[in-house]
């Protein structure tokens, strides 16, 4: 099942040729979830083949225009391709204005509903759930209120092992129930433990979205054993007086969440606009937490 | 002297992977005057190696998306790069609403000011006057209150012929009064006319915008003569019925209004969507009016 991460945008707040501000999809099985929406995140969907129809909600970390510009363009684009069915939008407050701004002055007639659900930044809960998936905010701290977003796979069912199936001889009727935890009865009355027809279901996958904060170390218990954690890592340990300011984090920081956090893998963006070549903050954070990859527009992962 | 137009966007509402939508940068003599301010904007101007401080003056046509979700972003990028003499936004007075919008709730702390002039769309006006050029408004019909522009050097000064200059001996001190008409009275007496002693003045050029509109045949007297005209021409002639549902333009009727005003040369732009190749809307064109040429997203025309 797909559970795949698409990098739109992993500049910081001052554009460069390089990067786009920040925007990302996550894929989970053919639905998008978009988180932040920096400006030309809809044109880099259109360059990466990735239909914009398919988002059903979009969440943003807070309300900074290298995180929310996007929308302006994006709402109306769906309008244009014919959308009918409702967007909903996640995010601080603060992001409430600018949707309320759009729909007033330049959404007014537009023929689907688009839906603001204000998240309070100060502690985590549960923002969304439907059948495949839950997702967590993560209080993050920035200069203006600001969470992360945790998405997790809910856990599956165990496989069914075709081979017990056909050997006992157990109609296709049966399937949901043992998958389910049932056993089965032979009509010898031999009883089959349900472990002996099935296989584990597969582990559920996470990811975890942090940016924009300065380094908490003890989002290590928030993120604990994700298997794919996005983190800013705008400077280089060098100007940690300068992350420290601005509530920014540094590689070596990311690097540390990521070693402390026991995660799978660790990918690193909202890259400064200072910085003029990426590798050098890939070689910072893969001194402490060596699966670690360097964001990059147009980067697909899978979780 | 510099009078150049870059093209940063030729494309309309919808977005697609050949075209950002609306934005020009009519370089004269060094200063950037910006037409309409599409998303994406900014990030054209980089590729193009255009410097964003360089830009005193933006003319938006009207408050559709497409001509101004390019401003959010730039504002806070001047800002962050540091700009602290005035910005001077002109438009309709709907766009004050975006300008309100962003400085109240993004940029209530910037190190510059933002001068909003709105103009009256309902009549033609001088909206702005410097040393170099004059640019008036051009009312247009669109589904909002829509303005043009016509932007026009000031008639420069004749030039000095140096070889006269020498012949007679004229001093450097009274070059300028001779630029500015006076003749020159040799020690023997002899009055060297005014004419014989310069070439005539360059002829002032001139560049008219026009888009968003529906076709408006009277336009061909308030832009006659134009050096180069850019014109609208979202659709093929063969839909003529959507072109004035919508208030655009065809190819032909674009070429048409050129032939017609006598212009100097015609740029198409503002492509529909549904436009697959633009060469079709060049042919259409051409046939009426030659010298024609289709926008394109880092095209620089002298004009």
């Amino acid at each position: 099942m797909n559970f795949e991460l698409n990098i739109l945008g992993c500049g910081s707040a001052k554009p460069t040729t390089r990067h786009n501000p920040s925007s990302q999809i996550l894929n989970v099985r053919g639905k998008f979830f978009m988180i932040d929406c920096g400006e030309g995140a809809q044109s880099q969907m259109q360059r990466m083949g990735l239909s914009m129809m398919s988002i059903g909600h979009i969440f943003i970390s807070h309300n900074h225009g290298d995180h929310v510009f996007g929308l302006p363009g994006l709402i109306g684009t769906m309008d244009l391709l014919g959308r009918t069915s409702e967007l909903h939008i996640h995010g601080p407050q603060q992001v409430g204005e600018l949707i309320d701004f759009l729909l007033h002055t330049y959404y007014g007639d537009i023929q689907y509903d688009v839906c603001f659900h204000p998240f309070d930044t100060s502690s985590s809960a549960l923002i969304f759930e439907d059948r495949s998936i839950t997702v967590h905010s993560i209080p993050l701290r920035h200069r203006l209120p600001t969470c992360g977003f945790l998405f997790r796979e809910k856990p599956g069912l165990p496989h069914i092992r075709r081979e017990m199936i056909d050997a006992f001889g157990i109609p296709v009727s049966q399937i949901n129930n043992i998958k389910a935890g049932a056993s089965w009865t032979t009509e010898d009355g031999t009883v089959i433990p349900h472990e002996r027809l099935t296989t584990p279901a597969t582990p559920p996958r996470s990811f975890a979205y942090c940016s924009d904060t300065v380094y908490l170390p003890e989002l290590k218990d928030v993120v604990r054993g994700v298997t794919l954690l996005y983190h800013e890592a705008t400077y280089l340990h060098e100007r940690l007086l300068r992350a420290g300011q601005t509530l920014h984090t540094t590689a070596l920081q990311a690097a540390t969440l990521a070693r402390d956090a026991e995660v799978g893998r660790l990918c690193i963006g909202h890259f400064s606009a200072s910085i003029k070549d990426e590798q050098a903050l890939l070689d910072e954070a893969q001194a402490v937490f060596p699966n670690t990859i360097l964001a990059r527009e147009g980067l697909v992962l899978q979780v």
